[in-house]
């Protein structure tokens, strides 16, 4: 496995970052037809990136880089089953890495046993809908379920839920879908105020069904169905692992299954993201979210850069990160119900890449994920984009857009519809950053050399979205494979569960003291514990 | 005035940063009593910061810091009206800064000219929310108002709409409110399908009445109101400057003011929050709220940084970004009411101190406001918390937390309630930041040293929720004054918005046009006509 930090192209561009592409020279965008050069085209999306300070040398270095440190083959060999989430010479997780198999399933399965293991589970997922539709699963009183609530945390909530937000569209008329993760009483009782339980199934997501969040917040309303005096095996499903304390029929009416190599950060689009979007959105349109997903998986396997949506962006992330030297990433969607689409990322992308040792266990001598975050556009732009103006910390943006708003009740404005409006700020930011302006007033004054990408896309269908998931995906793992760590683990969440236990102990033994003794004592108590 | 980097203590920081007290060493959290003597109190709330980077000598340093730049001088000075709001030697807003004094109207006034412009407009709230509640004021058939949306962008819609989402526990029964932010269709469509406008006020703010986005917003709304048979006059009503186009009751049935001198992102505590956290407070709550702010503003004024809680956030906040040189700082409320908070506090901070130029139109050669981001624990540690305990890039954290949720519907769950949970784990993971775990095998040893603070209070009331917005103003305002920035302006947006005119008029135009070529002309149409 070639090394990051040793490879030649990292050599190569280490001297290239010393004179990065100017975007604020006379012309600096319209040189050598960059606007439409560079374009990286796919059959749902496209990736503008004209905005960035690279020119044809740091792309092709990019390609050299890409091909030294085999990244399309290691993408390759995840999809068809490699052991990749481990390191190598240390107890590990030693698992194989196949999220990509819950959307194989309309296409050739490049892994064909996960891939059937993933078909068994939408089929029985089909099956439960059409259940549902049908009137043959209903609540005490014969009458249909019209709302789902998703309890679970991290990988089982961020994912499905940003995905949910963004298709809320596209719902099925009637059916209401709530999502439950923090332990915090006061978050609970808030859904639960909001509904009718009556007509209120529970989907508990927990892999190893054990999770402390979860099952705290699944008591919780267990409690409350049977305070209503209802029964709550027939208001509970369950997604969790095969064997799992809560692959039990005598406490939940359904319970669909997880994998062991699909983990929680990338399983949206497994059962864990399927069921509730599945229940919201129906079958046909469950089947286009993933099919999206599944088209970018097999682009993902191009090693022409300039041909490959996630390889690219993730690329251009490492030329910012590592040779630019930047330390966060803004990802900007200029759209509303891509609201938490930000959160789901820095997730997806912190969690996998936020490490310090590669796949030998090594600490590594250069950068690896950077922190990732976000707002909406144009939101955005009236709060922290003075900083990303004229801050003194340059910030990498990742901008997303469409052509076209989800529903047609957008009004014309002044001669401009709404949407038309969101384009307009969308292209002038992304021009501001890029080429800046320059005042005598140096308050006035603005530096440029910002670097911007666009995704870009029709319309945020499901089919849309799935590939926009994918594309974040594979992006992150491409800077995995490339900073040669595991981004399959979170060992740098353990440390905390553990003091969590012991802290919770000590905590309900001193619960009647004065806020300072307790803190003082806890903080002694547990630092004087190593975990 | 003195300069940042000139003064004395920012050489003797300098030195001392080189070797950082180090909370990993053996009964680092523990020695000189730091978990006792590192507490500051205050009268609402207490800062916890024994596992900052710091010692005696360091905060011995940052007094110095302190009293060599004249912060609490400054800022007495801004509560007194002094102009700061200014770039001295450059046309500029030459504004005074009195948020503090929508706040002081309950205390002593610091001054009395804006302070009784400010009680004047509390009066003509408390006569509008009167006769809401007593049904002078109702909808064409007579029935109440029970629903209220507020329509406005940045410091308009982020600072009102958590601290809504913080105190949703505490609003009157059956009072209903939205936010509308965005030039997004969706938005705007999604907020209608959820109320019934016979019984909604549409609260517009926009300070100079000229918003784009507030404006088409407030046009859709008006058309939807139309179309139902409703008259907009007898829903409308805005909060702006006085003498806008919005100040006009031929259009609103009431119009409330905001002042230049209150910035967007520091005017939660004017009547742009005020009226829509009247509405679902109602006035004695709102009070409450404004009476929490104002205790802090007067404690602001300690010369002690040890006695002053926003001081001293703000120095530890200076030391971790330009003596440790940390480029991000995440704010992490365990508490889910509180989820909205930082994204309030990334604008409030990054646009007023993502500045680099000085009050003198110097490029500054220090580093001023960091990335701020966060989301609630405990969903955060199932997420990015992996980067926060083992990324190459390392975060201070300032946590916020409560010993009470807000509610009493919390439950025993294996002898703990949720509450205690949640507080068990932001103890585990200050510990876990802060000491750190070695071990054997590489992907499971934690470096510790990643420095964080603790916010605490018994309960997030609203007079809690009052202080704590109030602590983080001050705090960003000091860190300004320390880097002679001005904090109050916002130039840096100013050139997108341009942009964004010209653009639109050129999209309308060429709208027809692919999505590429769209992309392509827009792009070097901007790019070529410099704003």
């Amino acid at each position: 496995m070639e090394s990051f930090s040793k490879s030649k192209a990292h050599g190569k561009l280490l001297s290239l970052a010393a004179r990065p592409y100017d975007l604020t020279r006379s012309c600096g965008l319209r040189a050598d037809g960059r606007l439409s050069r560079y374009i990286c085209r796919s059959e749902l999306l496209n990736l503008y990136y004209a905005t960035q300070r690279v020119d044809s040398t740091v792309l092709a270095t990019l390609q050299e880089l890409a091909d030294e440190l085999r990244l399309v083959e290691q993408f390759k060999e995840m999809r068809r089953g490699a052991v990749l989430n481990r390191i190598i010479g240390y107890p590990s997780e030693n698992r194989q890495v196949l999220h990509t198999a819950c959307r194989d399933v309309f296409a050739d399965p490049a892994e064909p046993v996960a891939t059937a293991a993933a078909k068994r589970e939408i089929d029985k997922l089909q099956a439960f809908l059409r259940d549902l539709e049908k009137g043959r699963i209903v609540n005490e009183q014969g009458r249909p379920f019209d709302t789902m609530i998703q309890v679970g945390i991290g990988g089982s909530d961020l994912g499905p839920r940003s995905v949910f937000e963004a298709l809320k569209y596209y719902g099925i008329s009637g059916r209401k879908v709530f999502f439950l993760s923090n332990v915090d009483p006061d978050d609970c009782a808030q859904v639960l105020g909001e509904i009718d339980l009556g007509t209120t199934l529970v989907n508990i997501v927990s892999k190893s069904g054990t999770t402390l969040e979860t099952l705290t917040n699944e008591k919780f309303i267990r409690g409350a169905l049977k305070r209503a005096g209802l029964d709550p095996v027939r208001h509970c499903i369950s997604v969790t692992g095969k064997n799992s304390p809560m692959d039990d029929t005598s406490r939940y009416l359904r319970s669909f299954y997880m994998y062991g190599y699909v983990g929680g950060r990338y399983s949206t689009t497994s059962m864990v993201g399927g069921v509730i979007l599945g229940f919201y959105l129906g079958f046909s349109q469950l089947k286009e979210f993933l099919k999206g997903a599944s088209t970018v998986d097999r682009e993902a396997e191009n090693k022409d850069i300039l041909k490959n949506v996630p390889l690219l962006l993730a690329l251009l992330g490492i030329w910012n990160r590592n040779f630019l030297g930047y330390p966060t990433l803004a990802v900007l969607p200029y759209n509303q119900p891509l609201h938490r689409f930000p959160a789901h990322l820095q997730q997806c992308d912190m969690e996998s890449n936020g490490k310090s040792v590669d796949r030998y266990g090594n600490m590594v001598d250069y950068r690896t994920g950077p922190i990732v975050w976000g707002e909406p556009g144009t939101n955005g732009q009236h709060a922290f984009y003075q900083s990303l103006h004229q801050g003194t910390e340059i910030v990498p943006v990742e901008f997303i857009g469409f052509m076209e708003s989800q529903n047609d009740m957008d009004m014309e404005v002044e001669g401009s519809t709404s949407q038309q409006k969101l384009l307009a700020n969308l292209y002038g930011q992304i021009v501001a950053m890029a080429v800046g302006r320059s005042s005598d007033e140096p308050n006035k004054s603005f530096p440029g050399n910002r670097p911007s990408s666009l995704l870009f896309a029709k319309k945020l269908t499901p089919m849309v979205m799935g590939a926009l998931l994918a594309v974040y995906e594979a992006k992150i793992v491409f800077q995995g494979f490339a900073w040669n760590i595991n981004s399959f683990d979170q060992e740098g969440v353990e440390l905390g569960k553990v003091l969590a236990r012991q802290s919770l102990e000590e905590l309900v033994a001193h619960i009647g003291d004065g806020e300072e003794e307790l803190y003082q004592h806890l903080l002694a108590y547990l630092s004087k514990n190593p975990a």
